[in-house]
């Protein structure tokens, strides 16, 4: 079963309606009835099982059967640093498969080593969307707005209860794994890299700063490859 | 430093001889001088720490001053699974993936929700090169004939020393990871399903035949995306 994408607003306690895309993918895509169940997700932790009460030309009216919070969410919030990138379609793709894997937020970080790009955030928007229905997600993950690593690691590090930074080439320190990154409840940052890592000052002033390094094995990782790997390893559920 | 990928054949011990597009590119695009260092990788392990002798038009002599076997590779031999899909962009992101990961063996299996599609394995083993110098492995990761999941599981599931299925949905079993998948020099296959999944009966069969099943979390992978997350998890180092 396919779940659809409503927005809060759209959401009563009892009932809701499905309008634009979604209302079309149901009723000429799907070609769904009244009396029909649909799953319905509000992209901020909800699931709705719902049943179609009626059909008009521009809205699906559905009665909640019942509700799940939290619906297949994991139980730590990630919030990953998404590595700016020439190729969009590794940036894509790393949202793709972050939002599979149950990413919360994804931060892209301008380092030393990034070369600026204008980031079409309503594409990723599409992409993390379409995933987090795929995958059955109830959260939409954010995709923020760009930042300075520094900036960050001055003002922002401590909002989170663990912070996790990926040193390339070390594997003298420990690997990111359910035994270190068990944190249900609890906010953990990613860094890991950009294209060509991170200098020695960023990763020193990211560890002087309170971030752990961790290891990424002995291969030298694409900067999408890595963050995926950190998410892979810190969700655990 | 970037490495070059030469055949076994056109290695002597203490001298190899680059050509075609290696040749091509430590000249023409590098345009690398006799007395430069390379480091050439010959697929199988071993990684060559060379300075070039002499370049002609058409190839480059080099003498070797140091080489190193099992250079970057994982501990464990990782048989992964490529699961047959009709989008090839994402066989190819596997690929790509899965060898900056660390697979040894890529095994494309048909099972049966599997939708039959020609599998360009040149187009693959390029990809699989380009990523194994990318990431500086010394190892070209095989990409096998398809073969039936049946067929396997009869017949050469005892060439592996674990098997690993991941079972879609389930949370109540084991995650794959460094505490469970520690198997230094072993052969370990890892099947992570179809498109659509393995069906009751493959699960059950694969089981039957020694396969321990694995959790992949509670959200619905794409079939490449549950390949990949499985790789991570069993190569730890």
């Amino acid at each position: 079963m396919e779940s659809f994408y409503v927005p809060p607003h759209q959401i009563k306690e009892s009932h809701l309606t499905i309008r634009d895309e979604e209302h079309h993918h149901i009723t000429r895509v799907l070609r769904m009835q009244p009396g029909d169940e649909v799953l319905v997700v509000d992209g901020k932790g909800t699931a709705y099982f719902c049943r179609i009460a009626s059909i008009s030309i521009r809205e699906t009216e559905c009665v909640v059967e019942s509700m799940i919070t939290a619906y297949n969410e994991p139980a730590v919030r990630v919030t990953l640093m998404l590595p700016i990138l020439k190729n969009r379609s590794r940036m894509e793709w790393l949202i793709e498969k972050g939002t599979e894997l149950g990413v919360t937020v994804f931060l892209p970080i301008i380092t030393s080593r990034t070369i600026p790009e204008r980031i079409r955030l309503d594409r990723l928007e599409k992409i993390a969307a379409a995933a987090m229905k795929q995958c059955k997600r109830s959260v939409l993950p954010r995709i923020q707005e760009e930042k300075d690593l520094e900036y960050i690691l001055r003002n922002e590090i401590n909002e989170y209860d663990a912070v996790y930074i990926g040193d390339e080439g070390r594997t003298d320190i420990i690997r990111l794994g359910k035994e270190n990154v068990n944190l249900p409840g609890k906010n953990i940052l990613l860094l890991a890299g950009p294209e060509g890592g991170f200098t020695e000052e960023e990763t020193a002033l990211s560890i002087d700063c309170g971030a752990v390094p961790v290891s990424l094995g002995k291969r030298r990782l694409r900067a999408e490859t890595a963050a995926l790997v950190m998410a892979a390893y810190s969700i655990t559920d």
